[in-house]
């Protein structure tokens, strides 16, 4: 990168704030997708809006590549920069700008921490129910670039549900508004919308608003062992067909709790095909009835066991097994293939069998988990990126399962987005009529193509 | 329109389904929008999506513009055609497709009456919230495209909320599908929620799926008389402040009141300032507490008359001093400009206060009533298209009242859409960049021009 350059961005955020060496820009060369690499030119930190409005409209006026990037939590190499281009890194501008009860909204700056959010406005009886598994890392800018989802998107949906506002950073460096406090609004196209899930290639949020809900007053947690798939799956299916909409229904499958049970010891069997984590919340009576309904069907499908936490430490004992499911996983094995295949919750039961048996067919240790009463599950490839040969059977197998994704009416990607990982199969999901929008909408933000190139399509 | 043209168009739909006799067209000259009128070249009722398809093609092809319309109940001029052009009515396409229990969806066609969805799904314990006030007129492709509200907006949300999968006929006459069954998909930009408020500008829904919920198993209906305003938007603030949010929370003010019990005579007392219609539903033990907690609230803010349904008929009768607020104050005046304005909740009262100044100011009749809950009011002022003075007079107003609501952070139309009503508002909300990257979309999906020309902007 130019010295030249390099002195005007650092002329805007500072010289503390501009990374140009090697051990820094080794650092912002990953994201948290395997087998994608790539060391951006530098890396700035800026402290304000007005900050990263020059350096847009900087890299505009010279043509160089910006990739935005919150804490790269990215599991499709969206955060990735480009060796001629500048990565904008958001962490800085952490602020929680105003929690306002009246409108039930919170305003926070890109690089808020989504559990920071959360226990802020819970301390006040308020309820922001978004929850990646990386919410500890993952930033608020990040997870509405991704539309991240979460363990409680079957009651309560996912980030896209709860942004109302969003200050965005045009690629020429212009400010654009949209969306407010107000929760209605039809004027003109829905751009909140279509920025939300647009992973940094048509602007760069520099102020978020989301709605709040007011907090469940109480919740159940409940594990539940099935020796058989399909009635896990049935249960599933019943249990929502039951008109109860549990906030989570997890599931977790044999490969998967077999290294859950090894790495962190929680006590689940060794002989079961499926684990499902329930949790129902809201009104104490509410709670009561739902959870009761609940153990009628997991009972009535077969269930060898049914756990209801009785205190507040063992619900949290109960779900930890299913939050250290990929950690769990990722251990095994150098490499971690996280997929997140998506279907209509009716064809749960199919897409676990499809997923298991091309394991078998390409000779694979795949680990499925996931959110089953959103059909959106994490076949979880464990592999090592220096055995090409493996790799090449994870992605023959990983096509198969798509391929079979779109077929029974899902998706490609539920939570994780396309960026550089899912690319070539966008295509076949979308269409031609699909992509041709696409593209025109990514030239009416961008028709230089220099925020975030490469990615998506 | 030339005779060869119209053999194309008959070709297509039948000669039956296609009306170019003067009768016809004088009918569709209009929607529900005052003053505005535009009598359209031809209307064609296709019966298939492939006919749909054709036509657009066939327009396409012939540079004439085209008009999608539903019941025409739109409110913003958007359903109006051109002289020049083709409206393609779609009340021919009217199944409810299918019903999935299991994935909680219905799949309709996009001129299945709002109503006739919601009974559907009623009948089997599922719930469509979306409850426009047209809603026993309106079409379901009408709603999705002006992205429809209703009286249940404030705990459900609106159209948009409930859409998740389209089949849209794009302006060339290829088809574009987004979405579906899945509950989560981030694959590429979210062409849904952008279809969603297109106002018939990017694409013609020839298939449309919604989410259902499970319905509420009870509700509670409560009517609350207020002798000041100030009293009343206070009681909005504090209840959802008290962290419960009702299904409907709806204001009537002074001069709506009168009107409604001039043609009602449903009791409404004619010496207060306002009227809330509050619903609370949901478990019978929430409900109970809800309605307990709403009642202490306006106790607290000096209401002077609480009354609680004893049965689903009282429950009715109450409802319905709201529901006929509209037809109660259109009966007064031969003209009758209904807005919709919004702001975050928190601003209610000022915004009623200043509507009710603008009205003295000029010398209107004003009726405010509407969504409380959801900042979304709608002044609706009594007057008479022939009386040019007056008409300026109201104009002048509203373009005050528009003004005062994004001062507030609030927006020209919460509903209605901007159509040709509101588009000269449209640059002073959304802004220079706003109005940029929505014509860039436009011209992404309709780079000829030939969908809705003259509409949003």
């Amino acid at each position: 990168m130019e010295p030249s350059f390099i002195k005007e961005l650092s002329g805007i955020v500072g010289t503390d704030q501009t990374l140009i060496d090697t051990e820094s820009l080794a650092c912002y060369g990953y994201d948290s997708t395997p087998e994608h690499e790539s060391r951006p030119g530098a890396v700035v930190l800026p402290g304000s809006e007005e900050e990263i409005c020059r350096i847009l409209a900087l890299c505009h006026g010279a043509g160089v590549p910006v990739t935005p990037r919150g804490s790269g939590t990215n599991l499709s190499g969206g955060s990735l920069g480009r060796p001629e281009g500048v990565v904008i890194q958001t962490s800085r501008l952490n602020r929680i700008v105003e929690i306002d009860e009246e409108n039930l909204t919170a305003t926070v700056q890109p690089g808020v921490i989504t559990s920071t959010l959360h226990k802020a406005v819970e301390a006040q009886g308020l309820f922001y129910p978004p929850d990646p598994g990386s919410m500890n890392i993952s930033t608020i800018g990040g997870n509405v670039a991704e539309n991240a989802g979460g363990l409680r998107g079957l009651k309560y949906g996912v980030t896209a549900d709860y942004v109302m506002g969003l200050r965005t950073a045009l690629p020429d460096g212009s400010l654009l508004r949209s969306g407010g406090k107000v929760v209605k609004d039809v004027a003109g196209y829905n751009l909140n919308q279509l920025l939300v899930s647009s992973e940094g290639t048509l602007g760069l949020f520099t102020e978020v608003t989301v709605k709040l809900i007011p907090r469940p007053p109480v919740k159940k947690t409940m594990l539940v062992h099935f020796p058989q798939l399909e009635d896990a799956a049935l249960a599933v299916s019943r249990i929502i067909a039951a008109r109860v909409i549990p906030a989570t229904l997890e599931f977790m499958d044999r490969v998967t709790i077999r290294c859950i049970e090894e790495y962190a010891k929680v006590g689940l069997p060794l002989d079961v095909d499926a684990v499902l984590l329930i949790e129902v919340d809201g009104h104490p009576a509410q709670v009561e009835e739902e959870a009761a309904a609940v153990r009628a069907v997991c009972e009535k499908h077969r269930c060898s066991f049914f756990q209801t936490a009785a205190t507040a430490d063992e619900a949290l004992k109960l779900a930890t097994a299913r939050r250290v499911a990929l950690s769990s996983l990722a251990r095994m094995k150098p490499t971690t293939i996280l997929e997140d295949a998506t279907v209509p919750r009716s064809c749960i039961a199919p897409m676990v069998k499809l997923i298991q048996e091309t394991a078998r067919k390409y000779d694979l240790t795949i680990g499925t988990f996931g959110h089953a009463g959103d059909g959106n599950l994490h076949p979880t490839c464990l592999t090592d990126e220096r055995d090409t040969d493996e790799i090449a059977r994870a992605h023959q197998a990983f096509a198969e399962i798509f391929e079979a994704a779109i077929a029974m009416g899902g998706t490609i990607t539920g939570e994780h987005g396309v960026g550089l990982a899912k690319k070539k199969y966008l295509p076949r999901l979308v269409g031609e009529s699909g992509l041709r929008v696409m593209r025109g909408i990514k030239g009416a933000f961008d028709p230089k193509g220099i925020l975030n190139p490469g990615k998506v399509f």
